[in-house]
């Protein structure tokens, strides 16, 4: 979206009044000519704008893409998602992160976000394909934090909370965290969260964060023959949300934690964590790349590792690995 | 080295007796002319051979420099650098590893090793610069282990009990590991790891090892003014010591430990780091991004995270940072 799209969207945006292209031409300073080339981009983009002879343009329905300029409208953030980079449909947001470590100064990197509108590579852990629909939410964001490498889990706890608060806060959607990784509602996945990181002599150099929501995809749509069953927050809310409002909700949730996390108040966290956890106090089965066990889930540690204890009475500390009730 | 030079190499050091080019040509199957070009390729590479009308060649006295097929000589490893990549001069071994794992198969990484006769843009710790002179040891060993994220600091615990062991086995000098990544001879620092690694869902991805050794460097062309004082083998051990021998030696120990961290017996290389240990029971300095206390180190745990009881009689994990003895 050029600058002259965006000064018209904003001067639309403001009354639920038509306004003339000369009145538009004389605000921003820019020829007619020039205003009804943007109102086609911005009709391209997904705007509907209505116009009359006599009365001239009207917004009258908002672009259903998850633009930066609709994130931006709703987000209250310091740094995260400050920068985003848009694309209808990319292989995955992650490759674009990573190419971009390469080509931008450190200084720029901390909370770029890039956000596609349907991802035709995506993956999780353990590369495991991930299926990213149109009507999702598939981002990443590029971090720069300052802390050790031994807490890393708390950005993947970060998140997680995040994504919770925000389906708890604007739908009323009692969502849990399933460690270590995935946000359920009831028994079903409705969000994940990948992260990247790469560190140095004990230090975090930086991270690559992915998060992917199925926010407006229908049920026909959702992939079946998985091993989770999967649903979405349109399914769950029973009509689509507001993507662009719920994504910069959940940034700024992530935001505040990020913060504590930088400043090392690890408990609240982990404390905010438990509260919202699917996990804990549950019989589950855990499959690591070094061993397979039942046991029950009884707490998770400060440094995000899952502590469960088996039959044999033993308990184990669980870093990494997958995590399914039984 | 091409093919012919290395052949040549092989047949001169099996006897000290002088071989002549016509014999090592029907040897080989080699022309005598390509012979001559590839002895003035070895000679040119640091190899002393004698050569006398009547008998032949000989090889009077082997190369310094640290070539692949010099390491390869003494190498006994399964893996680890049974591939090097060999540079005179480059700004860092890091950065050629950086380039590499772009460009290699994942499949073809592990165990990969860069070796550099001397580093113009060599860096430590802390984007700290590293210097790092002709005679010393400058490699970077790119790594792809299974393994938890949380256990890293593992490898950086192998890597400084190989080369205390490697140090202490063929020179009988009394080296010890200085927490977090420095091996000591008394109270001068005479190696260094930097360990940079990459995860993802709690799952190391790969590793890049660099591994600095002063090897044969001279008291005058050591550093001076440096917060640390350092030495060097040559210097401790009172002659040059054969580099591609140790680093053999070094890199067979290394490897035997990271196959016991694949395997996950941690507590074996956290008793033998312990043993080997210049940091614990001393009173030192702890300097994080995050804070700055004295205390006693009293103890390292099984994620290689330094135990210091402060005076306060609390006791604090220290997972990074600087450590110095008061």
């Amino acid at each position: 979206m050029n600058t002259t799209a965006n000064q018209i969207l904003s001067i639309l945006e403001k009354g639920g009044t038509p306004i003339s292209r000369e009145e538009i031409s004389t605000k921003i300073g820019v020829p007619e000519a020039e205003i009804k080339d943007s109102i086609k981009e911005l009709r391209e983009l997904g705007y509907e704008i209505e116009e009359s002879k006599e009365a001239g343009y009207r917004l009258v329905q908002r672009t259903d893409r998850l633009l930066p300029y609709e994130v931006k409208r709703h987000l209250r953030t310091d740094f995260i998602g400050q920068r985003i980079e848009y694309y209808p449909s990319i292989s995955s947001t992650t490759m674009v992160a990573k190419e971009l470590l390469v080509k931008t100064s450190v200084s720029e990197l901390n909370g770029i976000m890039i956000i596609a509108e349907e991802q035709s590579g995506g993956f999780g852990r353990l590369d495991r394909p991930w299926f990213s629909p149109h009507g999702g939410i598939w981002t990443t964001i590029l971090l720069k934090p300052k802390m050790p490498v031994d807490r890393v889990f708390m950005l993947t706890m970060a998140s997680s909370i995040a994504i919770v608060r925000a389906i708890r806060k604007l739908y009323r959607i009692g969502a849990l965290i399933k460690w270590p990784n995935d946000i359920y509602i009831g028994d079903q996945k409705v969000a994940g969260i990948l992260l990247e990181i790469s560190a140095e002599g004990g230090e975090v150099e930086h991270c690559i964060l992915g998060i992917g929501v199925d926010a407006n995809i229908p049920q026909e749509a959702l992939p079946k023959n998985l091993n989770t069953p999967v649903t979405s927050l349109m399914i769950e809310h029973g009509e689509p949300i507001d993507r662009a409002a719920f994504l910069a909700h959940l940034l700024r949730e992530f935001e505040r934690r990020y913060q504590q996390i930088e400043m090392g108040e690890y408990d609240s966290i982990v404390r905010e964590w438990k509260s919202l956890s699917l996990t804990l106090d549950k019989r589950v089965k855990i499959k690591t790349p070094r061993l397979s066990f039942e046991g029950t889930a009884i707490d998770i540690d400060e440094y995000g590792a899952l502590i469960v204890r088996r039959d044999n009475g033993k308990t184990e500390r669980v870093f990494s690995g997958d995590c399914t009730p039984v």
